[in-house]
């Protein structure tokens, strides 16, 4: 989205068919044992035909470089010349320049310059529907760097632990999980080599079942340096030569998104602080072109697990280009024909994560160029809704909610609360932009969803949502998932809240859930309640019972009670489960916004909020990237310090004693709660107060 | 459409996307002076990833081949199975076969072929949407006939004339237009040799301003001799070797579309077989891969050209695959942004031809597999209509009409008239398929625009339809335009029929038809109200006009002011005309349709009728193709002889006596009208008559 200046070059594509060419080259990478293993949702291609339009005008005549990513004309006003050899002279006066590129396998794409015309956002282009919009550009800012050259860097690694067997096959360990292109060095003889991959050392030793493989032919007097050519999530390696061939070393080609790690978090908790860690390096490893559900498996692009990487990116690298370019790419062209992936509760989550986005980054430029697909999105979803304003699965729809044996027949309260809160957010972005009969159609049709959904589902004796109505019968089934969605998006009044605690959130009898994915909103939730000493219990019990299984990075799924390989197997396979998933990475999320307790108030930080909690935890200190400040908090039982940045915010505390700041006042805001604003840019708060919280997770 | 038994293998693929495919491929060949030249209007891409679904149920296993056209997988009942080398083996038992396909750049296809499994429309298919459909198919019948493999067959031809100039180069006729590949023999030396194409002698002496030229880079050791890998446009090369080169002779290889010449016509005057045959060149020049509106020029396929094409195709070839196949690549794929071709007018033509389509050939599986996509194409045009169910341009809409300089703006006649056709057809087609509410609303809205349309613009006193309304306000002018297609439509009453014969197609005063492509319906239209032999002498006029200025095929536009090398140019363009245009072969079927007066009483010539006019020619005789049937007539002033096919039919003449026929018996059905029902299948009726028109043509 970064604008470029008019006389400065770089190249440009249709918008948005950068990501979706991206996109369609990314999740089509995925093999399973040397097979392609496309997804199930439609995958789309950018136009192959796009034309660029440049009206200027100049006082001399110059000559435009022009360096194209597919066969090309050019014309000036409605003529065609001479363009051979990327060379061309433009005319003085004011003219109009258009050129036509045609890429029927790639991306379409213009890189221009000349002294004073340059391709940049000034110019406009088209897909042949007669409407010239300002084009995508991203960050390929030289006739060199092409955009179909696009790689994430890679850096070589050695592994730490090799062990060869009699029959000369050797098993490589590089420590942890990792993602990258296998090397072969030393290579002699001819004949295939195998590499058997495994998340697991066990899946790595499972020839038969090992999720991934290549197989390499070996010819005498080819070169001894071998990188395979496909990436691939591993972090056991074994490799199986023919006898014929000899292998001297094996190390790997590391492939990473480069981000910087902005967010930390440190506490007196050594295991939580492992925890973050691994979290950190679960969350690089499956941030890359796009948010990757996980790096094995799918190694496609969902937005359910994305609207979790979103916020927890929030709390760790702040990287917005690859919000952007994971929405756009889940967004896909047009017509839309099914929820995005398929998933009906999948599209809800991407309208709400734009309004996530917005009140984090504060880019509303990229909102309003999303905004036309957003809404084109809502409309399709409002198509789908019954008489009663609600949604329900129809053929085609995937119904997910979880992976948990729950009904996801006829109207499920879940899937009201979301779409109730999509239709808000949209409303709310219409608002933004002016088309206030937009925002009063979808804030009227909010607001019934959200009358509606209580009317129907909320059991005041159970105190909480029911689980769904199926041909207009109310079904006796209370779950987790309404209440705690509810919760969160701020659909409950006090007592509610109050009600839903502990009637539904704290209540055993409530069917547990079993998967990260909605353990993150669930621990979110019981944060929302004050309930973070269970939580860190929670997180150490959890989390730390996979780091205790061996885990250098999250799982999909996690269950206790299974021990053993048994515990890699889903999806009827042995090693079907992912073992480096992004929806892992919670507890960054968890510890940066509900311990360190820092969020925004305005949109992209411009005014923040600090509420910390130590949860337990004897102290904590870190860091809290908070769009264009790093916002540093320490907190112990009796003092808390923080660095601010630029922008203003609020410190919100409870305490037993009355705190005291040097460098500024606590306002009472309650029994036992204060407020201290931080107005001061850049400026150390250091504050003495008393801890009231009671604690469980200990030191 | 052919449909394959369950047991023969035939390639299949997402249906529609063999032709979405093609087409682009086809509009992109199009050069200029050696670049890409592509379609001002959105070209599509088929699907990249699709699934293709057997449900099989077997006693014994068996092996399956696989040939595919891009990577794959298989997976049954779910599960991914090894499929290396293209052998594959299915348990027996009754199983699920999915296999994703995927090809970023080509269509994706498959082939499979066991025992008694084989590839064919007994599957389905996928493009993510959960829908799963029959899959398309066509001529492709074994693993080795690759669908990407498409080309259309050529043959080697030799020129008729070649004349060497001092200076080295060589210009070569081939005695006519013609479309292929250049071919150099004995070539011999080092260095470049250009090719200029000229339609006509002076475009290809113009090295400056000819609108194709290709540079061919010779080396020494290579083959004598080449063959140019573009197809172009020519009927006069001229070959421009480097002094380093020599060429031994030039040939060409014809590309052409397989058709048989059913449709036949020989008549008394010389001029006009000499207008059929030129004609009937024309067509089947631009009847390719798809109808093309000109083989130079634009070498894309144009919604409004081809509507005419699919019509003289009913009257040559009744290739039926041609129409079907350019019928789907123009509506091509979803989200329909503009209107077919961004042209107005150009929406309508393509549905009115799904009804002609239907009439001649009967071919209502057709019908049906694009009647989605041709009710979307419906809803379009009407979210564009105003408040009065009319439409007129919008911003992005083209509103074509024709190559004369009449008023676009507002409401036009011309453009009701043809949405109202559009709106009746749709209808039509609704009610066929039982899809009654639609017949209805589309029934409405056409009875109540075709009253509307009267009111508005019917003008009593001028006795024809004005020609626009501009904000309300109706403009005085009238046009041929609106006028003749509402006659030919069926849109007039007697009344109204003989004031627009006489007020408005016989007027001198309304601004006359310039182009090939409108004299088509005027001519049509006048043949309507009787004036044959007024179009057999327009005919021979304008079209043998065009013969007398050295024409081998029929232009896009012909002025008989325009004297010398001046009548090439267009578009501002010394050479921008194209000479083989597929409008310019409308005689074959005003021939067909109205001088031999064969046309279908029932949908696929079920029942056929037959109106013949001498036009004041002395005789006539020829061939109707007529679905399965041949029809063939001869016509004098006082004979008729019909050969029928096998189906039943009728014929309708005017005779100054009451006429016989030995086989049958004629019944009065007006003042010197009689009919005769032609019944009995492949009988020769041999009829005496006395003619009664009073012939201009002559001899």
């Amino acid at each position: 989205m970064k604008s470029v200046g008019h006389d400065e070059a770089t190249w440009i594509w249709y918008p948005g068919d950068f990501e979706i060419w991206l996109h369609r080259e990314v999740v089509l990478r995925r093999e399973e044992r040397g097979s392609v293993y496309p997804p199930f949702y439609r995958v789309d291609s950018p136009y192959c035909v796009v034309k660029f339009q440049c009206i200027y005008e100049i006082v001399e005549k110059e000559e435009l470089a022009l360096t194209v990513e597919g066969r090309y004309n050019v014309m000036i006003d409605g003529r065609m010349v001479p363009s051979g050899g990327g060379k061309l002279m433009l005319p003085k006066g004011k003219h109009s320049l258009v050129i036509s590129v045609v890429n029927e396998s790639g991306l379409p794409a213009l890189f221009a310059k000349g002294i004073t015309i340059a391709s940049n956002t000034s110019w406009r282009v088209t897909s042949g529907n007669w409407n010239w919009i300002v084009p995508g550009c991203g960050q390929f800012h030289s006739a060199e760097e092409r955009p179909s050259g696009y790689r994430l860097p890679s850096v070589r690694k050695e592994h730490s632990e090799a062990t060869t067997f009699d029959d000369g096959t050797l098993l490589v360990d590089f420590g942890e999980e990792t993602f990258g292109y296998v090397q072969l060095h030393g290579l002699q003889g001819e004949g295939t080599v195998i590499l058997y991959y495994g998340e697991s050392l066990e899946e790595a030793l499972s020839e038969a079942e090992c999720d991934t493989l290549d197989r390499i032919e070996v010819t005498s007097g080819a070169s001894p340096d071998y990188t395979h050519g496909s990436s691939r999530a591993f972090r056991y390696v074994r490799v199986n030569p023919d006898p014929g061939v000899t292998i001297g070393g094996v190390s790997m080609l590391y492939e990473y998104l480069p981000v910087e790690y902005r967010g930390r978090f440190r506490c007196s908790n050594e295991r939580i602080n492992r925890i973050w860690d691994v979290a950190a390096h679960t969350m690089h490893l499956t941030t890359r072109e796009f948010f990757l559900d996980g790096i094995k498996r799918d190694r496609w692009v969902w937005s359910g697990d994305a609207s979790q990487s979103y916020l927890i990116n929030y709390y760790s690298f702040f990287d917005e280009a690859v919000n952007r370019r994971t929405m756009i790419a889940l967004r896909g062209k047009d017509p839309i024909e099914t929820h995005l992936n398929t998933i009906l509760d999948y599209s809800f989550y991407w309208i709400i994560s734009l309004y996530d986005h917005y009140r984090y980054t504060g880019d509303l430029e990229f909102i309003r160029s999303i905004y036309p697909k957003m809404l084109d999105l809502v409309a399709f979803c409002r198509s789908r809704a019954n008489e009663r304003g609600m949604v329900e699965g129809k053929p085609g729809d995937w119904v997910f909610v979880d992976w948990a044996d729950v009904s996801k027949e006829g109207e499920l309260s879940f899937q009201q609360v979301l779409f109730a809160r999509s239709l808000e957010v949209a409303a709310d972005f219409a608002r933004m932009f002016g088309d206030d009969a937009t925002a009063r159609e979808l804030g009227d049709h909010a607001a019934a969803l959200r009358r509606e959904l209580f009317d129907t589902f909320w059991d005041e004796e159970r105190g909480g949502l029911l689980h769904n109505r199926i041909n207009g019968r109310l079904q006796p089934h209370m779950t987790r998932y309404a209440n705690m969605f509810a919760l969160l998006l701020g659909f409950l009044d006090a007592g509610r809240q109050r009600s839903v605690a502990s009637n539904v959130l704290m209540n055993d009898q409530v069917l547990k859930i079993a998967t990260p994915y909605m353990r993150f909103y669930e621990l979110a939730a019981l944060c929302e309640i004050g309930e973070h000493a269970y939580v860190a219990s929670e997180m150490e019990r959890y989390w730390g019972g996979m780091l205790d299984q061996g885990a250098t990075s999250f799982w999909e799924v996690y269950d206790p009670e299974v021990q053993g390989s048994a515990q890699y197997a889903m999806y009827g396979r042995p090693f079907g489960k992912s073992l480096c998933h992004a929806w892992g990475a919670g507890p960054i999320y968890l510890l940066g916004k509900y311990f360190m307790g820092v969020k925004p108030l305005e949109a992209g930080y411009a005014r923040f909020l600090i509420e910390p909690h130590l949860g337990g935890l004897a102290w904590f200190e870190g860091v809290v990237p908070a769009n264009r400040d790093n916002i540093r908090i320490y907190m112990d039982e009796t003092r808390i310090t923080i660095r601010t940045g630029r922008s203003p915010g609020i410190l919100r505390i409870t305490s037993r004693i009355v705190p005291s700041c040097p460098t500024g006042n606590f306002r009472v805001i309650g029994p036992d709660r204060y407020e201290l604003s931080l107005d001061k840019p850049d400026e150390d708060y250091a504050i003495a107060y008393a801890n009231s919280e009671s604690g469980v997770a200990g030191n």
